[in-house]
């Protein structure tokens, strides 16, 4: 992957690190599968599985451990 | 998702800060599946399988550690 | 939940402390199946079930490395 | 459990700390499942089955991340 | 494995510290299961599983924990 | 286990750290089962199923977190 999708873990708002968070869980599978096609026909049972929604869910709560300590936690 | 939903992390007691742990972990199984029907749908079947419960009691000890954290747990 | 339940992460002991972070856990689960009721019919097959016992030991390890920080590990 | 099982998370030497880790791992299951008949008729199936182990494993590392911390991770 | 794969844990920028963390997570497989021809013939099966792929993502979330604080965060 | 395998979580590089982290992991697979043939026997099936793989990859992940802040990250 030559392009660059992640140059900081700073941002302005403890949302806009939550929507980083998901990012870096999306693209911890994109690494593995980097199929759009296959990512795609595995969405619907994926997306309508409680079991696959909470797994991820758990990957963006690590990763949104990660970008909150890079941003102190937004403290003022 | 244009609506803020994710101000701070800040709370004023360890029990609020449980409770956004609870609201971060719901938010992302949301960004994954953001279909309230389906998640409706889903939610029987998920309510009362205990690997499920469990599941979800996990991900919100993974986001209480950051807002526990970013909280400095509240010490006085 | 109106009634409070959590008014600090700080305990006496390391013992306390887990002790704490089993409610914790259980708190996890009772926020997405408030029902007694339907708690109280899965426990059976919970309580005999290894793989659910150990699922609940390691939320009650995550929770407890919340506890134990906050409590600055109860060194002296 | 009215007896103290855990006065400290101190221990002499790292060794000691791994094993501690796993104590606590395995309160972490009695406190849900108390009867040590249950446990013990549950055992076989368990310490043969590979997901179970790593399961098993896991949930000592997660409390070993604790204990270690505790300790300073024994630095001199 | 005589080779040295893992000099350091600095990285340049974020991206770069993630692709560290997938690095991690296949040796972490590599150290289990050596056989290149093993890992071939598990992969099709893997790469469109879901459940597998967001078990991969989780193990690089925690990696890249590790490689984001190793680099302060690549805080300036 | 009368045998002293765990002296210190101090190493001279990152990759005798990650060595380290299998070894505890594999520490905490023991623990549970000591039977080196019970554990030869589960071998085969383990290091075949991705599943198996991916999770003792995630244990080891959690255990490199540990060993890595030991050593405060091998940072010069």
């Amino acid at each position: 992957m030559a392009d660059t999708w992640l140059p900081s873990l700073i941002t302005d708002t403890p949302q806009q690190g939550f929507e980083l968070a998901i990012t870096l869980s999306r693209r911890g599978v994109k690494y593995t599968q980097p199929d759009p096609e296959v990512l795609h026909r595995l969405r619907p049972e994926y997306a309508e599985d409680h079991q696959a929604l909470t797994a991820a869910s758990q990957v963006v709560a690590l990763n949104f451990q990660t970008v909150a300590a890079a941003n102190n936690y937004w403290r003022k």
